[in-house]
């Protein structure tokens, strides 16, 4: 898995002098380089209900938080696939993060380790499912079972 | 930070041979490299209510889950303390298990990083109440504001 | 959207003399005054699993709750889609109720507004995942986008 | 520990021509039964803020809800510890229950029994904190350690 | 409905001197007799994506923690049902839990009172949403309306 | 209660050209307007271990969501006292935002109605939980139980 997040903490603290513009900017550049995606399908898919939203995730989630420097973006996905399944309904933004985390470098193994461990906090119905959501995340990944 | 962790990937697939006080002596070696300390208060405070939820804590919680190759302990523990975070009730753990994240080699800035992230999934309030418990982690640690 | 609401805060406390039958019937008239439906549906899916459980969401749910005076029913239907999306799972209920509260003389926005706000709380996966079943919900009530 | 609540499978399902009246006499004598309690202080706590959600819990709750025949009361407050631990934050709710559960014959073993099978659903951490709210219960009940 | 499950509370404290091995078979024996399935769905399902995650359902729940003595297996698989309810999302295990409650001994009747219950502490969405899970799983064991 | 809200639907679109410190400045005006505090504790109280949050809270909070305009600030606080109600964990949130609430024009009457409908989708605990709270707003407020 080739990391294309090496580059992730180059984030600065000079979010005071921004344009809410120039973090829109910064959030949807931060989106592609964590999701391998545009962030179009959320655009379309919010644009005749809650635009802002989209606005929101894309300037506060990727461009404030996801921008910050003092984390690894590998650890920073493997922490969001932990949270996400002690929610426990989140199986949308969970299939999303899984891949995020492949992505940003995590490893199939460290995905499924995660996953595993939280067990512990969020029960074993919740880490089930989620496992469930990785196996179709992998698939989709191309990543072969043998390949572990 | 002195790393006390670094030889947890040590684990094994061995697990089936194992006699139960195998597992239970792994846990608890486990146990203690991670919390830095001796699991004695909890089989203690567990003694007279519980005594086999102690021994699943350090069979299964330390000895099987945690004593796992294919992710280090220092990403273990910031996955727990996301994973804690978005649970919302688990003060009394996320106390515990910031003190092993920082004793894993994380540091007090990942551990902040982690929490903060944690706004977008479980919540404002959520991560807000985990920065004032890590709070008093860290001041229990003698980790100066300063040195973050 | 024409408010059939406006006569809900005719409740009154002379609950305690009421039979059952009369809060029953109470119950489903306000039932029918804020879903715009018969509660017929769920009277049929519960009659032959657990036709009590439909009589106390009629009684206790419409007809002691959502028939109390000191809060409009406007209010009364956003703080429950407010409430439902912090809740994560009940996907269902959550489309129910969107539709309740604009039949209760909420507004498209007033919805969006209220679903967006609860991101600080349930976080973004649970708002993410609210604004879509809105938007099902909003188009079948033939809402348009730009009519927002 | 004499179990109390033999009775409880009286109920019946004449509820549709009980005025509210007498719901709340039915729900009085069940909620004692049961809490060993007589309800007082709940009226007491919620008399200057909220006087009818009091009377809810004492009709709704008891009276219906708990007043129901088709399962025995000793099954019925196990389920409730049990949904209470898996919930996690109703550590108030749970102390209580813990308390009836006991009045209505499970024994010490029995709630034990059940806090710790919870650890696989609701996780760890909310099963531990149950057991440290069930010590404080026994001992308040005169329940030695070693009576187990 | 045929109890295949009163021999269960012969599981015993010689835990410690198990090995693995011993463990498992204990474990897949327990789930069969509690579910009345072979768990090889779940082996299969998880094979190529966390294999240990299987061996650890069986090992640590059904070997381990459903095969302590101490409370009988038709209330275990009660109480479980309780707690899926009230986490609200666990559906699929909700499915899997009513059907091994049906299996050890608990009437219709009893998993309808425990779930209809569960509306007191995890809401009326939760409950109404397990009603009809549970009415899916009658259907599919054949239970007449009629036969409650 | 004086309504010091009454301005809050003049927040405008004009966001995307706001610098940063505009953002923070018009969020720590709408916290000042909403909670009738200065925010300085919360910005104080972090300030040693995430500055940065604080400034979250003002920007994106209280900025961004409670500066919208398309739902008065009456209904938003009710809405967000509905949704920490569901929540279950967050009373120190609940308690500002009781109080916030009342600051923004909603009568003590209208809470509690808010409170007490949650019971049945946050279930009974929360709601109970949740008006011990508000009667402790309630006193120091200095609103009298018969000023209701």
């Amino acid at each position: 898995m080739v990391d294309e997040c090496s580059g992730t903490d180059g984030g600065d603290d000079g979010t005071a002098a921004l344009t809410g513009e120039a973090r829109l900017a910064r959030g949807r550049a931060q989106l592609a380089r964590i999701t391998g995606r545009s962030g179009e399908e959320v655009m379309t898919a919010l644009a005749d209900v809650a635009p802002d939203f989209a606005r929101y995730i894309f300037e506060f989630g990727y461009g404030d938080i996801y921008s910050r420097p003092g984390l690894d973006l590998r650890t920073r996905m493997l922490a969001t696939v932990a949270g996400l399944v002690c929610l426990g309904h989140a199986e949308r933004e969970l299939e999303v993060h899984i891949g995020s985390a492949l992505n940003c470098g995590a490893s199939r193994e460290e995905v499924v380790e995660t996953i595993m461990q939280m067990a512990l906090y969020g029960g074993f119905p919740a880490a089930l499912d989620a496992l469930f959501v990785a196996k179709r995340v992998f698939a989709a990944h191309g990543l072969e079972p043998d390949a572990r």
